[in-house]
């Protein structure tokens, strides 16, 4: 397998350690740049010390990127220290694919930057998911300041858009809520089954969601022992829930007229470092069973090799520190609703795992390259 | 204040230790009698040590209470120790009130040894909460020994049925997560608000509510950095809140004709100690707006001192160790829904604390007596 | 009992609103002011939301005091808010006792502004514990102010000095390690057991002891699912656990002329909200029995309520929440090694509930007056 | 690299579960066989679901390697199922390398039962390390029923002992505590910088320690929020620590004529899952100082790629998951002890990714094969 020179920029968070440790494993990639504008010069062992000896490696500043790209003839050194004017460097101005592990806001400052370059970008950030500017704007209170990007961009869930991702220069990784929510929910409406009436989302998610800057919500005491609702009615990735399901709905199997009625969605803060349980309600059109939902379920997800179809609830332990995603499905004849139920490790399948995954299906490499993490538990 | 004398049958489990708590301190009542019959002849220090120096009273048999009530002068030493032939026993035969802190199935069977003795009774477990006994069969799996004790039965949830508790000669102490749930929902189904098509209740409880037993649900292992759902469309406590909302919407201020539609009501297990939060989705016959709601609830729970209205989602914490239930109720204009959020210490306003009060209301006490606890955080 | 007038300055911490906790149910004070700097003229319950409607008095400045004290008729008004020009206010300036939670540094500023007052102080800070300000100085790294204060203050623990206690105008209330440490360890140096070579103290404590400001030091995802020493040689309460120890051995009912060897102290941070583990090592002048030293700690601690002395090494949760001290003594004849342990709550014992046991045996009161909680298990 | 094969006896607890994560994906075996009495012909994802999909094969009976070895043609057939009749199945007679992760006590019946078979043993349990039946039977209250054994034992730190490894029979696995203990004291004996006076050891260990049996000891609300000692001066690993001490200062490079002082050894239980943190206190015969300690810790692990030696105390989290362990030394000027702090994950350095290591080694492989796990944090 020849190597890809892949780059993370923004390495001091949560998702970029993580990246960088499913990364730092992958046969396929070299990981020829780290990233970080407030620790540069820094080793990324220094920021993250349960490194040290395994990533060693001196952050540099995204400028470097750009400088490569001018044609300067940027290269890092040995020891990983990068030298613009020496001669001996490694060069970097072949990189071939770029990890935005970015805030939203600042990411599509980034992707701008890099408009025309021969990279491909993976952007963790809600900037290029929402398809226009206007639904942009109107989520995240925020002027667009790049709606050529949307072009580019395809929705970063290999399940439902693998094909696009293949071809695209841009790949918008999804949110964590909306990766749990949309593998529990895409089979029951791109079969058409689900047509009308509510569409409840109940979220739970590990405190890591919140990143990795200290504050009152995420102060152990705060958390510990705890837990509470957030964000109701106004949660961005509401939004992104339900334009991809609209959008599944459009182009599934059946094609739906009435679409989507609106998501409910609800997230809440586990106390537990890693982890999203979600769990859905919705009514199909037609009574049906747990049984036939299972069997609609496997076939949906047959070639899907991080879905797992389960028989009991799963718990988020069952997915820690891997790229699964568990789903259970079954149907309440008493109430005649639906209830899913995911489970994902909102890090690796939420975040860095499909970046990952991205990444591979963007280089046409089996998706499972460098992901074939065994959970970890307890 | 006349101190009445109580006995508490059933004391190794955590609603037993947890009610000793708040009765040991409890201004109006003498703690008469504990029991456990596998642990008869053990100080209640040496099943709770945290009680060492504190509560030393020694266990006894339920049988006491039996040979009481047929005449024979059982009296307690001033050691604990219970001597039925001796003569400078404390008499236990006029005990004034009986906590049964037992499982379901075995407390009906006291509930019927006990039948036309003076003492009054808080029942603890579902023996009697459902009203009929084919209800209780249905969702048990389990045949009634003492369908004569549904005549006798109020439930106890004091927010609600004060007047009936007052007099009863047995309460039937609500469930766990029937009580966050219906101190969440009784506001909006008492005033005709809703009608009808969802209402999804979505809980969240701490390990307590699974019992002091060890088993491989309650590892540390299992839960700790976890969480899922179990109990999926087939709970208990879903036929409790039904049947109660039903009584409610009948008998509201404004009765509605429809009824109450399916409950949906999926438990899902928290890694915390103590407390249950409650997320649950109904939708008004008419749209309204967050700050009606929050005027309907503040008065609905004008009078009542441990209901909480709060102005953002409240956390279990806030609550922890004390009687209080917090609500937080909001409207959502998008989806037309109504979102309300409580939450309570399981142990306490979900279990022995509520006992309390329930007691308090049956001797006509301020409810609030012995039960000043000040939630404890962090 | 008649009412004492009590004020807390510094209620936005963790000590703070644990004091209020206990003061707001002590049956001889009255609470008659809370102050914060930061937050004045907010509720005490918008800074603490679990106090609402229990304790929504409104956070004045320290400043009060102070004008109070200048013969300025400062009053309260009901509704908790200060009007220094209205007529119709509460006077403070009769205060009885002041509790400041303060940090170390800042509190000696408060000291030295409330010399000549007519109020007694309970310190929580580290200012006026080590006797001398050469000791201070040299293990705060930080120039003493108030050198006067040190002629003033008692040592708080009431376990040893209750005499000096009772008459003293300012109490240093001990760090939370050292309440633990001292009350494990003081029954050996005050009967002279030991002499020399080793004492190793190794504690463990919960994260509050870190304060309520969000850092790294206690961000969830840094102490969930982990444990880690800190401080190692350089924590300031060894200094205050070595001096006491003196003064124990000095004066003890066999006076050492050997003195103390140097303590060896190393703090660890535990995933858990209260609580301090304590696991001393030292070694008898000669071989002595379990038995032994358990008798020698009943007797030392015959008299003392708080003090529970155990058949089985204590857990932080037998005391959570409660003023309880337990330990539990054992004597290794393979090692030659006496074994201590103790567990209190931090944040009741080891601060908050001690200071109030300060206030009562100052006031001459019995010392459990208001402090009568029962640990909290689960 | 030619794949040899491996067999897993006893896979229902957490080292049956942890050694089949690092095995499944190591590149240099075949899991050829996993075992279990009690869940025989189970799928070893029935056991632990969380392998779904990753490792379903089926569990079969230990009593298969005793007929393998007996000539019978055993094979197991691609479905998993043994068929002792059959001629499609595949051989497992050649099993190169058996993995006991019994308790002890069973373990020695099964290295007996396999005495003169070709496959080598890597034993879990404590049956085979301390060198002679006496030591064993005192401190395990246990006949040892095949004392023949210990000659063919080497004590499987491949730190100190890789030679002895890399050709004996069978290796027993350390314990967990001891493997944290040793790494972080045999610097200074094996120097023979230390001899005389105290050795404190005084351990954190998680839950996972104490098996998967649910029992009052692994109870969640037993554990969560909650921290105590145990064993204490009765500890099975207290004799083991003490006897590998010996043998380092006696064979170190400056042998010791004092030998080593008995080890006072306290384990505590830690609200996690995984992971031991052990802190030592031990003094030299002469000052030193931090830097000189850290130089002589560099200077002894130079060559091992597992130990990495910290600038600052470790914490848990720092090791997780990996097979790494982390050491802080420094040297107190005032009290004249080193203190030494190690860090690693119970289950992994502690127990399974050891015994792979030793499985490494026995087969001349390079020492970090298939074990190069990057620490999972947060």
């Amino acid at each position: 397998m020849e190597k890809k020179k892949v780059a993370v920029v923004g390495a001091t968070g949560y998702t970029g350690s993580e990246i960088v440790r499913i990364l730092a494993q992958h046969p396929g990639v070299e990981l020829a740049m780290i990233t970080s504008e407030s620790r540069t010069g820094e080793k990324f062992s220094d920021v993250h010390p349960f490194f040290q000896g395994i990533v060693d490696k001196v952050l540099q500043s995204a400028a470097e990127l750009d400088r490569a790209a001018s044609g300067a003839n940027v290269r890092v050194t040995s020891d990983g220290k990068s030298d613009t004017a020496g001669n001996s460097r490694e060069t970097i101005e072949d990189v071939d694919l770029v990890f935005l592990a970015l805030p939203h806001g600042v990411s599509m400052d980034y992707v701008k930057r890099f408009a025309g370059r021969s990279f491909r970008i993976v952007d963790f950030s809600g900037d290029f998911r929402l398809g226009t500017p206007d639904v942009y704007e109107a989520w995240y209170s925020k002027k667009h300041i790049y709606p050529e990007g949307f072009g580019d961009a395809a929705y970063g869930l290999p399940e439902l858009y693998s094909e696009r991702i293949h071809l695209a220069p841009l790949v918008a990784n999804p949110g964590c809520f909306p990766t749990g929510a949309l593998l529990a929910l895409t089979p029951l409406f791109a079969s058409g089954l689900i047509t009308g009436e509510h569409v409840i989302i109940d979220s739970k998610t590990g405190v890591t969601g919140a990143g990795v800057k200290a504050s009152a919500t995420n102060m152990f005491s705060n958390v510990h022992d705890n837990f509470k609702a957030y964000g109701i009615k106004t949660h961005r990735h509401t939004i992104e829930i339900q334009k991809i399901l609209e959008d599944v709905a459009r182009n599934g199997e059946k094609p739906s007229q009435k679409g989507v009625s609106p998501v409910q969605f609800t997230p809440h803060l586990l106390p537990v470092d890693r982890g999203i349980l979600t769990t859905a309600y919705v009514r199909p059109d037609e009574p049906t069973t747990a049984s036939a939902l299972q069997d609609l379920y496997r076939r949906f997800y047959r070639d899907k090799p991080f879905v797992r179809i389960c028989d009991a609830p799963p718990s988020i332990k069952d997915v820690r520190a891997s790229n699964y995603c568990n789903i259970y499905v079954d149907f309440d004849e008493r109430t005649g609703n639906v209830v899913v139920i995911s489970a994902i490790d909102n890090l690796v399948k939420g975040a860095a795992g499909l970046a990952v995954q991205n990444m591979n299906v963007m280089f046409g490499w089996d998706e499972t390259t460098g992901l074939a993490h065994i959970p970890l538990q307890p």
